[in-house]
């Protein structure tokens, strides 16, 4: 994937998706002794930074393809990130979703178009509903994350971000299943300055952690964790991508994670997921264990999404 | 007060607040049939439009009285703001404080350097301890609402919405002491292009809604609503205004409230208190009853707060 790919893809894709606001918060610079730059996917369409790489996925259809239209499956937001930018464009979408998925989800789907099929909750169970379905209508299967044109598209965040602060030292993604921190690194790889791409990740789905220690893909020996978008994993088309490209993981506590939450509601009044403040106490935690490397530097971080079931608070 | 007036004022408060963001929903304009521009002062400094007139009360203090600082009662965001904008130009400010105010105001007003008071939660034992304390220190008596230095600050958020969409056939405010939606009135006289001002309301406080209808200022019967910050009623130097130039005020239940701000928490992704939530939901509400009032027309809302006690949340 070269930068020439990268780019086409965001001519492609920008059409379908909003180019996200950047903004700051002098309270929590304080805080961190360091100037941040929040990426704002959380305002994004159907919520979350999902939209980009579904949306280039669907346009690199042909159009046979398209008529067939498109299965996935997901339990969140790449569920209706692929409804929408199927509808957006005539195509039908199939999505396989645990039956354990929150009713907030498949609302949005089913609201976004998207046909919803169920199954048990297990990755098994998800990948063979999906297959079944891919046969029997001749839907493309498009994976959430391990996933050329899903990667590309998810990187085209950072590249808006990097245009509009060149000089930035670092950017910070979440890490589940992959997808956004591999784009963010070829993002920064092609158009970033002497930038580096750090990973945040919940302790409890810390499976790219252990992986990179490894050098090959762990699965997660726990999921208890409130980032429910990061309890997946990484697949074989961009683990090699973050293997070489991304220079750090930093682990959080659930605690770590309610707080960061809290602390971007109260004082940005935006709202963000907890897969998003994963990536905020990471770069919090960076600056209290290793506060030489951040220090007035300046940082980016990608706020993955907005989706929360506002019922089910943390606090 | 005239246009030279709120606009020396916009200069000279424009080095200690934000020019805020002015966000867009493509979902809630389909809901309405109509094009809103939302002003965005939950992400004003202190987290409230306050801010604006709490700076230009401030910044009119001649040397001496900057000396012997300032003093207000509020159980709420001017309480913050008075601080924050006193702090900025390192004058004393003394805050009085009903015994009932939540503690994160509190902790706010500390935060920001202000001096806490507290008192019986009535209104003549608020002004009585204020009084005293202007008496005692020196302090300048500044009202949140009626007070013509911070009427002409509040309008400075209707300006720079003017600025950014001069076509705007409507703006609607929330109305709870008067200080907005006066200031507002003022902004869109002087630079507003056939533009009307209309004003959102409780049911559950319509003092200002019947004040229209009587002539005279008219207090609360109830106060029994969720919008904290509209409980308070209008002001000698505020109404005059209002009567003149507000075209109507639009009263929405408790549960279109909660509905509303709901709506935007989960669609915008952005925080607002209950009290913004009320000029939205009198939007959706005029919307539904006098539908061709609104259909495609150019509608501003000012987003007064998004200071919520994220414990207390009504969903």
């Amino acid at each position: 994937m070269t930068a020439k790919h990268i780019s086409e893809c965001h001519e492609r894709i920008k059409p379908y998706v909003h180019n996200t606001a950047v903004l700051t918060s002098r309270l929590i610079d304080k805080e961190v002794e360091a100037n941040l730059f929040f990426k704002c996917e959380n305002f994004q369409r159907a919520g979350a930074y999902k939209m980009r790489g579904a949306t280039n996925a669907i346009l690199q259809l042909t159009d046979q393809q398209k008529k067939n239209g498109v299965v996935t499956h997901s339990s969140g937001n790449f569920a209706q990130a692929l409804s929408l930018a199927a509808q957006s464009v005539g195509v039908i979408a199939h999505i396989v979703m645990p039956n354990t998925a929150p009713e907030v989800k498949k609302v949005g789907v089913r609201e976004y178009g998207g046909k919803i099929y169920e199954c048990e909750p297990t990755v098994e169970a998800r990948q063979a509903l999906a297959d079944a379905i891919a046969v029997s209508t001749g839907a493309t299967f498009i994976h959430p994350s391990n996933d050329e044109n899903v990667i590309l598209g998810q990187g085209t965040a950072a590249i808006e971000l990097l245009q509009e602060q060149p000089d930035l030292d670092f950017i910070f993604c979440p890490i589940g299943g992959g997808g956004l921190i591999a784009g963010s690194a070829l993002a920064v790889k092609y158009f970033g300055n002497s930038c580096e791409v750090l990973g945040g990740e919940p302790f409890e789905a810390d499976d790219a952690y252990r992986s990179l220690i490894s050098g090959k893909i762990e699965g997660n020996k726990t999921v208890n964790t409130i980032a429910d978008g990061l309890k997946t994993t990484l697949g074989d088309k961009n683990f090699p991508i973050i293997k070489e490209l991304v220079s750090d993981i930093i682990r959080v506590k659930e605690e770590e994670i309610i707080a960061a939450m809290r602390l971007v509601w109260e004082r940005m009044k935006i709202i963000i997921e907890p897969s998003s403040a994963v990536t905020v106490a990471a770069v919090i935690r960076q600056s209290k264990e290793n506060s030489k490397i951040l220090q007035n530097k300046n940082v980016g971080i990608i706020i993955s999404g907005g989706n929360v079931d506002l019922a089910k608070l943390p606090f």
